[in-house]
């Protein structure tokens, strides 16, 4: 009965509820401090959501509307989210104005109504309190995983979420079961090497995405737009040969070195996986060509910042701490998370010359 | 122009940001541990709200509309919106499931939207974390003050507020102006008595309220419900004259005794005032009848808890200390905040057989 799942739902996480959470606060470990390379994809991708709205958002959708409603899916605390939804209400403002030039004046009129949608656990008060004052649109705050529903049917016209979907709702329980062919032993990632590993985690991922789609296939009207960017493989390349996996694997040698130092059990160690899956482009077009809910109308790969983030590792290594550190904190405990990332944060500049490779 | 109205505006309020937003977090001090007071009018009031919706919502809005918006205004951090919220839900469903009996679980199919509303400096954080993992309803914040737009256009079928309508955008400047004969020396509050201070902070009232009524009016479809509940007096009964004031009246010379001793200027002490107000149910009338925007389908008194109250004072005082911490701190400074409110617990225990009388 369709009816009876247009309802809110709880998610069902397995992890403690804040596993997925940005640093909160605006202190110097912070998300809303430590999110740059994340602005860089969002302004990477500014120039290819204004096209596909002047191309492929039907005016009708604009026009007809009383009030356009906006959502960021996984916003965090900002600024990045503000300057996302800037973009996308200057685009379709624009379109409007364009396309009604004897009544160029209703685009100024045009009424948006934006929702920033986070876990419960993201840190909201920062989000609302550092609103832009100038913004020309209704705010709201939506609590609650992606992963599930959010919104009522036909609620929204454009959706929108950046460098949040390779957030799995949950690590799939395989990969740290020692008993498992998928036990992912001595790493903390999927590498896209061991095979068992590979197909436990896209199986995770196919699961979570098709909840993000059915879920989103309800909330948005039709002929509404869902823009997504997030990380993903070259066909065919295993993640621990690009640079993102590369990363991860310091990541990784960092905790061994201190289960070798006793400074954690190895045992703990092997247990930790990261929830997070990174797709190929012909992957995730199987996945949503199978759903059916969405026509792709395009598919682009932005080139990842390497160059900026090998000039700042520094940097780099406190960007891993705000996504991070509720991670590693509710795994390891909270006395490892300042000595650990003390020693990643070494352990990168050391390896600094592997990345220029 | 009334589409030129219909945009989010900023609040610009002359009060640091935070004066009107109850203690956060759930600490003993905390509003969500103190506001069982205010509890007792969300109870007191379930039944006055059921009858409304079963006599005066128009079954029509209910029946054709997918989803049943609902906000409840100035919040705060739960549990107490909660209850309300859950309230007016049952009412809606059960008034939908007897209007249908042949096709009763129309009702159950009913999905609802609520829209949480307070100032941005609420504690967002703690209401999304606390909000009821059984609920049947699409959860959103709304930060910002309801002295100003908070919604789209007819976006919202029914709105509740509960315990905050007394609250003013600001203190009426006259009030604390030494050279304005409105200047209410040696007193914290509106008494009632001396009639330039009445005169101000009713003209205030009536400006917020007019703000606040033609905003509602607009966000609200046709035929929609507003239910207020907030304090007032008796008409021609001076407000340091009922148990309220008179309660103020303690926090007043708590303050005056504190200069005496020398902990605050007696300066500054004159220079504070409530940004409170509590209008008789006559002015309330004519006010919202010279709006015009809203007809009075019902208007009750419940009798304040008063016999409550005097049983655990030192109940009353922490109540206190949650709505009024971020005044006082504001105005006289963090360090005299918790000797303040040391020493008003204290009187307000000596003051109790004043309250008997």
């Amino acid at each position: 009965d369709q009816q009876d799942e247009d309802q809110a739902t709880e998610n069902t996480n397995t992890l403690p509820a804040d596993s997925h959470t940005m640093k909160g606060g605006d202190g110097p470990l912070s998300y809303a401090k430590n999110s740059s390379f994340q602005r860089v994809v969002v302004d990477a991708t500014k120039k290819m959501i204004d096209e596909v709205i002047v191309d492929k958002l039907d005016i009708e959708i604009i026009a007809s509307s009383d009030v356009f409603r906006i959502a960021d899916l996984g916003c965090s605390v900002g600024p990045n989210t503000f300057i996302a939804v800037q973009n996308i209400i200057e685009s379709v403002a624009n379109k409007l104005h364009n396309h009604r030039p004897r009544n160029s004046d209703a685009a100024d009129h045009l009424v948006f109504q934006v929702y920033f949608n986070d876990y419960a656990t993201n840190d909201f008060n920062l989000l609302f309190r550092s609103l832009p004052p100038s913004r020309r649109y209704f705010a709201a705050g939506v609590p609650g995983s992606f992963y599930g529903r959010l919104f009522p049917t036909k609620a929204i016209h454009f959706m929108h979420s950046s460098s949040c979907l390779n957030w799995l709702s949950r690590v799939p329980p395989e990969v740290g079961d020692r008993h498992s062919p998928a036990w992912n032993k001595g790493r903390i990632y999927c590498t896209g090497i061991k095979e068992e590993v590979t197909q436990a985690y896209a199986a995770q991922y196919k699961e979570d995405m098709k909840i993000f789609l059915d879920g989103r296939a309800k909330e948005l009207v039709g002929g509404g737009l869902l823009v997504l960017s997030f990380g993903g493989v070259p066909d065919g390349v295993p993640l621990c040969q690009v640079p993102l996996g590369k990363f991860n694997t310091v990541l990784e040698s960092s905790l061994l070195d201190m289960a070798k130092k006793g400074l954690v059990s190895e045992e703990i160690v092997d247990s930790f996986n990261l929830p997070l899956y990174y797709p190929s482009t012909k992957e995730l077009e199987a996945m949503i060509n199978e759903n059916g809910h969405f026509i792709i109308e395009k598919l682009e790969a932005i080139v990842w910042p390497l160059a900026h983030i090998v000039q700042d590792l520094g940097k780099w290594a406190s960007h891993t701490r705000a996504g991070f550190e509720a991670l590693i904190k509710n795994h390891f405990g909270d006395e490892i998370v300042e000595e650990f990332f003390e020693y990643y944060t070494k352990k990168l500049a050391q390896t600094q010359p592997w990345f220029s490779q």
